[in-house]
């Protein structure tokens, strides 16, 4: 029995943002959607409080049939609690799930912003095939911004893995000679490949290097420490050279990583998302070749853009919901 | 309909060696089981005589009611198509699993040996919680013998990745700067971990440091080409500082690969096999050591010995077997 009249609700719990939306069952258009910057003095219960407002705002008098969740942090999804917030305090051990069924009076399903992120371009997004109106069978979702994150679509369903830490691609080793992570391991993809390495390796190379960096300079008005991972990737597509430098580097790091999981999983599609992405042409070529070049001749390199910017976790919250009354 | 008598056909062409055997359903003792040596002058065609008539030998007048296949080489397991054997020339695109319904009358599974002895680990062996009488929800299954192979069990089902190419993690990176291996790359934890591996790795060093290695030269009889993986494992067990050093370097790029495998996919256990793994106490402490220190704190490190010495890929086929009766 579907109703066609029935609403899901998507609430994604973003660290600096807090997203809400509603979308009519088998629509692919948001109904209403709104967003929340978070304020700056953090905390689990006012989060919480903001979130419930946003969500009650957008349903008006109508009840959601059900709810999916996108949390910026580890989730112990089988049993719907966060385990903590990587940007909030106050998170620790909250049974999210349980909160929000007794609050809206709807079954509601939880995960990892990853994961989410993960299966909102599997279901809806870059994992159909579309010569054959059909989905891959398996989908590796990497998220390249301040952070690498990962997550992983087998068999049409999330892996969490055994205790909500499977995808952590950022954390694999793409150089043991590599900069000091905060994980406190040398060369883990993330401190060579996110935006944040990116930016601090570009300051490094502009110190040592005084007549170098010519555009990069330009752009950050001399302001060496204000350089950031979009300035990197502007003036590398432009042609400075020491730009390109840096992000080559990067591109080659996430490549092995990659690489590396492809030779393990060899999963039917690789998506990227996060504005590191926007990098351009030879950002991409750089990952691939770098990708292909960590595997075996007969492993398939099939990496692509991520079609969601910012929606995918929504989307996913989204297909969480629809799973959610499939299994009832 | 569950009938008691029923029969299950276990195949293993397993390269040097074929094997068969049969199991009544349910039954986790052998009704029978036979092994032949393959013949020098290889070839699929009388690979598979020789299997059908030890299979024929096995069942007499009685009809398998499903039969499972472990094979040694890539197999396109949804389509039940051999790719080809790393072993013997002939198998290329071979149609085993029709050839095997045509002859025995019977529905059959196919896929590749790796993957079907995680299978069996997962289903009888290893993969079972003893506290709980239930099973673990993923497992990695290794194998380092002459080489380090590798399949996966992921909710209950092995995960043969998008072309039959998922767990190759003996060709993810140990070091960068390691030897050169057959795939063209270096330090791959092949190259690094094998038996052959570390029988190469104890002659290099016997010949570089004519002092060391004494109880290893003894046991060659001074013959050090013919060093073997089991030589320097027992000789570094029994105190041999040569031996140990090139067990524990082994010992280091395996743990370095699986810490890199439970960092993507956060398996709830990990179980290796192969006759490296008799190495004793120190060269698993290595390998778990390894393992840790390459993945992040939250990562579980569950690594444990394989159940079964030589019939995981057999056992694997009986639970194929059971699955095809069950999807029927």
């Amino acid at each position: 029995m579907t109703r066609t009249d029935e609403i899901f609700l998507a609430l994604d719990y973003g660290g600096t943002k807090l997203s809400a939306a509603i979308a009519r069952r088998g629509e692919r258009e948001w109904l209403a959607i709104d967003r929340h910057m978070s304020r700056r003095e953090k905390d689990a219960r006012y989060e919480q409080a903001e979130m419930l407002a946003l969500a009650h705002k957008l349903l008006g008098d109508r009840k959601p049939a059900a709810i999916g969740v996108s949390f910026g942090g580890p989730v112990d999804a089988a049993h719907g609690r966060v385990i903590l917030s990587h940007h909030v305090p106050g998170w620790e051990d909250t049974p999210l799930r349980a909160q929000l069924q007794s609050e809206f009076g709807a079954p509601a399903s939880v995960d990892n912003d990853a994961n989410v992120a993960a299966l909102g371009e599997y279901t809806f997004g870059a994992g159909l095939v579309e010569t054959f109106a059909k989905r891959v069978t398996s989908l590796l979702y990497v998220t390249v911004s301040t952070g690498v994150g990962g997550g992983w679509v087998i068999g049409g369903k999330i892996w969490n893995g055994a205790d909500a830490m499977a995808g952590e691609i950022g954390h694999t080793i793409a150089d043991r000679n590599g900069p000091l992570c905060v994980c406190g391991r040398h060369g883990c993809v993330e401190i060579m490949a996110s935006g944040t390495a990116i930016a601090n390796r570009a300051k490094e190379l502009l110190k040592e290097n005084p007549g170098k960096g010519k555009e990069l300079r330009e752009l950050c008005g001399n302001q060496i420490d204000q350089v950031t991972g979009a300035m990197v990737a502007q003036t590398a597509n432009s042609g400075d050279e020491l730009a390109q430098q840096v992000m080559d580097d990067a591109a080659r790091a996430l490549g092995f990583g990659i690489g590396t999981a492809i030779t393990l999983m060899n999963p039917e599609r690789v998506v990227l998302g996060g504005g590191i992405t926007k990098s351009g042409e030879r950002w991409w070529s750089v990952v691939r070749e770098s990708a292909r070049s960590n595997t075996l001749p007969q492993h398939r390199i099939n990496i692509i853009p991520a079609a969601f910017s910012d929606d995918a976790p929504l989307w996913g919250a989204i297909a969480l919901a629809e799973s959610v009354i499939k299994n009832q």
